[in-house]
């Protein structure tokens, strides 16, 4: 059923998975719509973003930067939202703002993850190319990764909506770009619409060749975003001075168990010393404060005049989220993944 | 028999090593003292420098930043060097100078890898606490670690060349120090003479439970210079947005194969992510241009205020080098390893 006025449709997380979640993973369950208390909104769901690291909060000990979700709770997640009502002084009825309700048609909120979005034309961008994806492939490219003009960037996901980004901001900044992802079209699409250099199929057995062959100069920047296959294909060709910003590794997400030996931490740790490898990881809730301004303020520009292009993949339905998510995990989505909740 | 005024004893590398290396990897040779050309002097070694990274340049592949030395070739190695007769217009017979000499009695120079000592009490010292180990822990601590007051900072290795100074120069920056070192009289000495706020013994089965009580808020800054079982004591104590500094891994200088799995490279991955941890690796020799006068401006004054300590571990004659490089790669020095090739 779609949403309603009456009826919170909300989807819980049932089991906890080990390895890939399934559909039994989740609960779709009906709820009366709650009614805000003082100091309180009523928030109902427009967008909901499905992100890669909600894997990471289905399992028991979460990732360190956000609780996990608990059994019998609603899935945790970016949401543009539509102010029903309100007990709150700051929020109006219909005010748009993003926040953190979760995938569910209706939340409360007692403001403070709230941000006011205004008028947008385009709502669902909160959610990623002005929004949280975004920033993470600004704050990792520009902070730690740092590419100097000439220099080679190399990033997986390269149609996702990190890497997307992540290859964009490489080439306005001069660098040469190399994108990686899952099959033709997608590569077609990163090479002829957002410009990288070359895009390479991560399916393809050669990668490893491939990729060696992408980058005559070696690698000065891998935005590492996936680790496993394509990790391994890159360790090689770094050049001395590289640096590594560490924004996810969604390839192992669903490891249940370290993979097999040989135990290569300490190749690791010989390839940054050999190399002088910066190899830093980062989490995107701590730059809000310091960054976020200017993040907007850069990508405004750029998507304003047509200089960083984004690609979104929207689903229809709340019903729909788990095999949104299900399926992101796979590579199955092309550019960002939003549910598109209600129309409203 | 002792270095002379007529044979020029040389240590050659005579087979590559699999795993530590024994004395039949090395030979000793006697050749003719050589005569400088134009533009040359000859030079009469005094003290050599025995350091970790010796047993990489054993290998037929090399570390990267230095060429590996060729069988039937002397060992490299830092020396410290008196002018015995000069055809080069900058030195002159007497003068006393740093260089690479290697494992031999003499050696001709055309004088660019040489920097004169001028008079120094203690000649050795520019091997050492004035030299290239001290100037490690000095980049390695305050440029890649940077240790704040009140964090805390851990280092293995910890009455060695590098460790002892990372140790006390990481003390005058008012964090609390935890060495490692290898048995009960080194961590004393670790105590009580360099002022490390507690050392514990790398030889402890309970190591890690040990490390864990000695940083009851979590570690800040590791100095990795070890690897092996320290680093994984090390790993899961270290705290949001620590940094590694990696100046070497001298547990692993030995191993022909990578260890058994399974394989913790991802996991190494996750926790730079969830801990936001930067891990750089640094080859000294890029550091001299820019740093090396700080280092000796800022380590002249410590020393000579006796901030900071030094101990030197010599080993007289030049046929015992082999043993000292090996005992070094075993943690049996205490100390700066310095052979004392000649009373010059």
């Amino acid at each position: 059923m779609p949403q309603s006025d009456a009826v919170n449709r909300r989807v819980l997380l049932a089991a906890r998975p080990s390895g890939l979640p399934a559909p039994q993973h989740f609960r779709l369950e009906e709820a009366a719509v709650p009614a805000p208390g003082e100091g309180q909104v009523l928030l109902r769901t427009q967008f909901l973003s499905i992100d890669p690291y909600m894997r990471n909060l289905m399992d028991e000990i979460g990732p360190g930067y956000a609780a996990p979700v608990q059994l019998g709770e609603p899935m945790a997640g970016g949401t543009v939202s539509r102010v029903v009502s309100s007990r709150h002084a700051q929020f109006r009825a219909g005010d748009l703002v993003l926040g953190g309700a979760g995938w569910q048609d209706y939340a409360l909120s007692d403001g403070r993850d709230l941000t006011p979005l205004g008028q947008m034309a385009q709502p669902s961008l909160a959610l990623g190319g002005l929004g949280m994806p975004a920033f993470t492939a600004y704050v990792g490219l520009l902070d730690i990764g740092q590419p100097k003009a000439g220099e080679t960037v190399v990033v997986a996901a390269a149609t996702g909506a990190v890497g997307a980004v992540v290859g964009q901001i490489a080439r306005l900044k001069g660098a040469r770009v190399v994108g990686i992802a899952g099959g033709a079209d997608k590569c077609r699409y990163a090479v002829e619409e957002l410009g990288f250099d070359v895009c390479l199929d991560r399916r393809d057995p050669r990668l490893a060749e491939q990729l060696a062959a992408a980058c005559p100069d070696g690698i000065d920047v891998y935005f590492e975003n996936v680790g496993g296959a394509v990790f391994d294909a890159v360790l090689p060709l770094l050049n001395i001075g590289a640096r590594v910003p560490v924004c996810g590794f969604i390839a192992h997400y669903n490891d249940d168990t370290a993979p097999p030996g040989p135990d290569r931490l300490p190749l690791l740790t010989a390839a940054l010393l050999q190399k002088r490898i910066r190899m830093q990881g980062f989490i995107i809730l701590d730059h809000y404060a310091e960054r976020f301004d200017a993040f907007r303020r850069d990508m405004g520009e750029w998507i304003g005049s047509g200089r960083v292009k984004l690609r979104e993949d929207v689903v229809d339905g709340l019903e729909n989220a788990p095999q949104a998510l299900i399926g992101l995990l796979q590579g199955r989505n092309f550019g960002k993944l939003v549910v598109r909740v209600a129309e409203v």
